[in-house]
């Protein structure tokens, strides 16, 4: 039975993962995480007519190189979770017809991988499921030709611009009964993100947005635990990218006095070698935090490398036309404590 | 603890939802349900400057009256589930924003309010939460401007089509031990969908894209039950309209025997009065079956009118541009088992 601290839900079953996977495109694979990748595609529509129908691939591409680590089959998952950035998820929607798993779609932008992960967790410490699975992913030209210009436009990026990620993370669930090996992650604790809206209106510079929705979520977090930062051996916030971290890093100084400095990382600073990669001030898209966690970070707390992430997934919850009709971002962040022995 | 009896997970502890309400439009509110309404807006805009904030208002109202109804300020909420059809689910996020309350945003298209419900009744059931709330919007003007023609255009719809509701549906509910009056509705049961595409392209004959699902997710529902359709006093489904309804029908005619005469009723054919209003084959959009379930089902549930409902939430997981790019209509239905003493 799942029990409440504070804002924290904390799950005394400790549900394990059991496997997982990331996929991405040819600069994220050239990147410093590229040979943690299960598969790197090299051709950007991955042999579809479409940029949709390329990330759909994608994140078909990751659960099932994340069922194969997990020694898994689709007909074993109880249920997925899973979202992406493309208008009504097309891209989760059209990766699960072949899979017959049933869905519960989500959507929370870019902080949709820890959405996920926090429902997965949460459904395992219910009782009714034995086995689950979360995915969520992003495409660069997908979300280009969404949100900003066409490619062949050949739009400049502004210089607070993060890139969106071509990539994919997906990772299987099972009880916190089931056998997975000594050091296998566990999620233990998660916490739901609130809107929160500091007025931000530059759909150029949504880390700026996100900061203050991360550092929400992370107070609330760290009362409702009692915990202090340095209780964890990674802050993972994703994605802020440098500037949203910079912003980020002042709010925990200012409001809390806390100071972040080393214990903190951002997914969208770790997809990418910057600045020889010339991707903005980072990674962004969905697919970015859930191919780092995937990638790297679950694999270190698995090797034993890591025990204790609290991983805050971010999102920035405009549309394409809400900043031409003078909105503001209201942004999120849901949390999710990952801990190996 | 929730239990896994084939498909279905059963809630022991049996969520009792403490209050709902719902909000409709001009057309809505002179439809047979009107005078069930908390609140009806003869202004399409409701005062807002765009479509799309108009609706993110609509599902504020709805929320607002679901609350006072309850007895429920929006700090009592643990966690709210929600979503809408538009790009993002901005209706959604952008109603969020004033409350306050974390938020697990989902999408199954027309199928979301049944999903809110779901996970609303399995987070109570899990023990980590004391109160939850579920909403889900749609809106005319929003809906048309981003799946088919600006409004301006006055295109004619198809025979096949099904209106869009401007309408909204939240309920709030508590553990299964809080008290709620005697006949107070309770989510007993659930049920997830899966994605199933029949190969249906129309964009605009959407109750046959879904029906399909309908039906997939009733025969695993009864089949985990080991229930037939007389067992229950309402099988609703939201929305097929008459075209859905009648391959719903027919297809558990022709698979399993099964007569769902009588016991089958659909949101999309009990919102509007028809022929009178000229709402196509039948109402649809999120907000349609919210509101159907919040005007009138919950409430003949509460006056133990109705005692045994399950509630399929259908949803077609199309975008505006995939039937362009000659995609086919992938479905989905969501189940939820509502009983009164």
């Amino acid at each position: 039975m799942a029990q409440r601290i504070g804002d924290v839900i904390a799950l005394p079953s400790r549900p394990v993962c059991l496997g997982q996977a990331a996929v991405g495109g040819k600069i994220e694979g050239e990147g410093p995480l590229g040979s943690a990748f299960a598969e790197v595609f090299a051709e950007a529509k991955l042999g579809e007519e479409n940029w949709e129908m390329a990330e759909s691939r994608l994140q078909q591409a990751a659960i099932a190189h994340a069922l194969r680590s997990a020694s898994c089959q689709p007909g074993g998952i109880d249920l997925h979770f899973g979202g992406d950035l493309l208008n009504q998820c097309t891209a989760t929607n059209f990766a699960l017809r072949q899979l017959h798993m049933p869905l519960a779609g989500l959507y929370a932008a870019c902080g949709t991988f820890a959405l996920s992960l926090a429902m997965a967790a949460l459904a395992l410490d219910s009782g009714g499921f034995t086995r689950v699975s979360a995915a969520a992913s992003s495409h660069f030209c997908a979300a280009e030709k969404q949100f900003r210009f066409p490619l062949e436009y050949g739009c400049e990026p502004t210089p607070t611009n993060q890139r969106t990620a071509t990539a994919a993370g997906a990772a299987i669930l099972g009880t916190g009964s089931e056998k997975s090996g000594q050091a296998a992650p566990r999620v233990t604790q998660i916490i739901f993100g609130r809107v929160v809206d500091m007025g931000v209106k530059d759909a150029n510079s949504m880390g700026a947005a996100m900061a203050p929705a991360a550092w929400d979520t992370l107070r609330r977090f760290l009362a409702g635990t009692r915990t202090a930062p340095n209780d964890y051996d990674m802050i993972l916030t994703g994605d802020l990218g440098k500037i949203g971290t910079a912003l980020f890093k002042a709010l925990a100084q200012k409001e809390a006095g806390l100071n972040l400095q080393g214990v903190h990382h951002d997914g969208g600073t770790l997809l990418y070698s910057t600045p020889k990669q010339d991707v903005g001030v980072g990674g962004s898209g969905i697919g970015c935090s859930a191919a780092v966690l995937c990638a790297n970070i679950l694999p270190r707390l698995r090797a034993g490398n890591l025990h204790r992430v609290l991983f805050l997934g971010t999102g920035a919850l405009l549309s394409a036309i809400s900043p031409l009709q003078g909105e503001t971002i209201p942004s999120i962040a849901h949390g999710v404590l990952i801990e190996s022995p």
